[in-house]
């Protein structure tokens, strides 16, 4: 295991009675706020109303940018950044998924320079983040877990370009976590978000070289917990417990514990971000599709006691058979579970995507990381193709 | 299961190399350092020479107070403070191992105020904290947490007692764990300090009221780590998978996350802290002695069902035998596990303890909480003597 530094200073305010304090929050910060939020559903759900009313109690300006997409555009960047500048905003209230929160991050960040957002994420600019406006977030989906960690993913219409990137200046100060702001999450949405989550787990559990065998518990803990509760949410969309264990594991699973004793090498993000960056399919579809793939074509003699060891700790799988025989079984668990019992798609051609953009996905997947995806297996260009063909049947 | 608030900002450093970052990591809180530690064994270790080179390298001035005790007492922590006021101390950088990083933290309070140290323990006064000096620790004994949290526990012989508070002022602001300065931890304090996270792990998990799942998962988990890896410390005190395993176990057992959505309701220590203001026996020791006991008196037909849980996740047993058989062969594994596999005594006599103070004892534990220890099961002043009274064989 590889030596880390670990720290993680988001104020988290769990439960139902905590939005109460949403105001007390906020004036720690200053006078003028901007809301930040997606299309109308926290409208829907009353939460828009008492924001609005907090913000007026706490005797502060509001503003407003609403409109930020599923999967956050570099405009919407620029344009929170332009109103942060006019209003002189001094705290920015990101209510909503992990989209909302990603790009409230970047906002944060732009607000502060006199260049163009995107050169945070020009690969030959790579702008430093030297300075932050404070975030405050309202969580209504499960998934990301932008709400307790420091990235923030954006796209780049023009370019088809889909990325992330981290500074701790990011990190939210506080973020509320409501379960019961998530009742009204759809089926759909519940089963693509905890497909997230269980892929953050999935990236950081098969990592290449040794792990602490005390993380590897906590990340075995968060699959279980979604395998127990993604279902139940799906069934009983008001079921608090179910709400709330996967509230709790879409932080814990994202936040830099997990995964700090390991190499960072990711592969199924980046080869789903150029997915959603072409298709603009929801992120956490796109890495359902690819993950039992993914997993299948990274099976070897090396690989192959870490594939049984999950399928033993997180499926249940009998000990007892030979590895290879739990391996498999281990693969085609995780396709029940997130075809079968979420209900997603289970290939590309569903999702109405073709082979047409494959070679020049890969190309772009391998880019940053000079041509070979540096993770579980190493991943070539070629590879990636190869895993994207995979997912057309 | 509860609301809660969740905040823990310290930055952790792990590893085997982390120690290179200690003068950049003082210098920022000032220029005039109070190093505190305990015996001599940061000596043996060469650590002492480490730090003072570190000190000196950064261009900082260094004071020390050494001798802080294994149970450190409220003398220490006015002889620290009167050493800050003095030497107008910056930052106080403790080394040790719970007792140390305890004893500073009332330090870096006590320095801050004009009247006396106690008074922050005194239930009439119960003086505020509103201002405390910065802390950073180096961690050299895995075991209380104290490392990763705001609470530090310190003893009064003039009144025989014992007492424990938290305030969020007090968390370090750093910490370094490098599992290397725990290889000269002998097998006894190994056994002891292992014990000592088991049981902030069972305060947690045996709590009343409703759990979260995902929660749950990770303190079986930290608890099937002490189990697997406390043993190989003991064989082979240089493993640094163990030692590794074991340190990060003890800031997570007790940093505020697992038992967040519960009530803190705390049964072994409240008990074992009367032992160690009378006998200044080890404290993981005590916890030890007084554990099992314990979970045998408060089993019932409401606790049955979590001591089984514990049995089949923590230690293996066979979930198909009737509920009643799982649990009480979980306290047998318990016991087998503290006393065979740690080799630690197992009763109050083999301490040279006998029964002449059980009565003020458990007097004193059932103080604090109007007369009824609120946890698993509720316990009265002779409750704690009843459970005293089975630690004797």
């Amino acid at each position: 295991m590889k030596d880390f530094t670990f720290q993680n200073p988001v104020k988290i305010h769990f439960g139902h009675d905590k939005l109460s304090l949403l105001g007390d929050e906020l004036k720690h910060f200053g006078k003028r706020v901007l809301l930040t939020y997606g299309g109308g559903s926290i409208k829907k759900i009353g939460l828009y109303d008492r924001v609005q009313q907090a913000v007026k109690d706490a005797g502060m300006e509001l503003y407003e940018l609403s409109g930020i997409e599923p999967n956050p555009r570099i405009d919407s960047v620029r344009k929170g950044a332009e109103m942060c500048k006019e209003h002189n905003i001094d705290v920015l209230l990101a209510v909503g998924g992990g989209s909302t929160i990603d790009c409230t991050k970047w906002i944060a960040a732009a607000a502060c320079v006199e260049h163009d957002a995107w050169d945070f994420f020009d690969y030959d600019k790579w702008s430093p983040v030297e300075k932050a406006l404070p975030i405050v977030s309202i969580l209504t989906l499960s998934a990301t877990g932008s709400e307790m960690d420091s990235g923030g993913v954006i796209s780049n219409p023009e370019t088809d370009d889909k990325r992330g990137r981290q500074s701790k200046l990011l990190f939210p100060k506080v973020s509320f976590l409501d379960p019961t702001l998530t009742y009204s999450v759809s089926p759909f949405q519940t089963a693509a978000g905890s497909a997230d989550i269980f892929s953050h787990l999935m990236e950081v559990y098969f990592a290449p070289g040794e792990t602490m065998y005390m993380l590897d518990t906590f990340i075995e803990g968060m699959m279980r917990t979604v395998i127990r509760y993604a279902p139940i949410a799906i069934r009983e969309p008001e079921n608090y417990e179910a709400r709330a264990n996967l509230m709790w594991t879409s932080s814990w699973a994202i936040n830099g514990l997990v995964g700090a004793d390991k190499p960072q090498a990711w592969s199924c993000h980046p080869m789903e971000h150029e997915l959603s960056a072409v298709y603009d399919i929801t992120h956490g579809l796109g890495l359902a599709i690819l993950s039992p793939r993914w997993l299948e074509y990274c099976m070897n003699k090396d690989t192959m006691p870490k594939i049984a060891q999950f399928g033993i700790n997180v499926f249940g799988i009998e000990p007892t058979m030979p590895q290879r025989e739990i391996a498999l079984r281990a693969i085609d668990a995780l396709g029940h579970f997130l075809f079968d019992t979420l209900g997603l798609k289970r290939t590309l051609p569903e999702c109405g995507i073709d082979e047409s953009h494959f070679e020049s996905m890969a190309a772009k997947a391998v880019l940053p990381y000079e041509g070979k995806l540096p993770g579980f297996c190493t991943l070539t260009k070629d590879d990636v193709v190869n895993i994207y063909r995979m997912c057309m049947k």
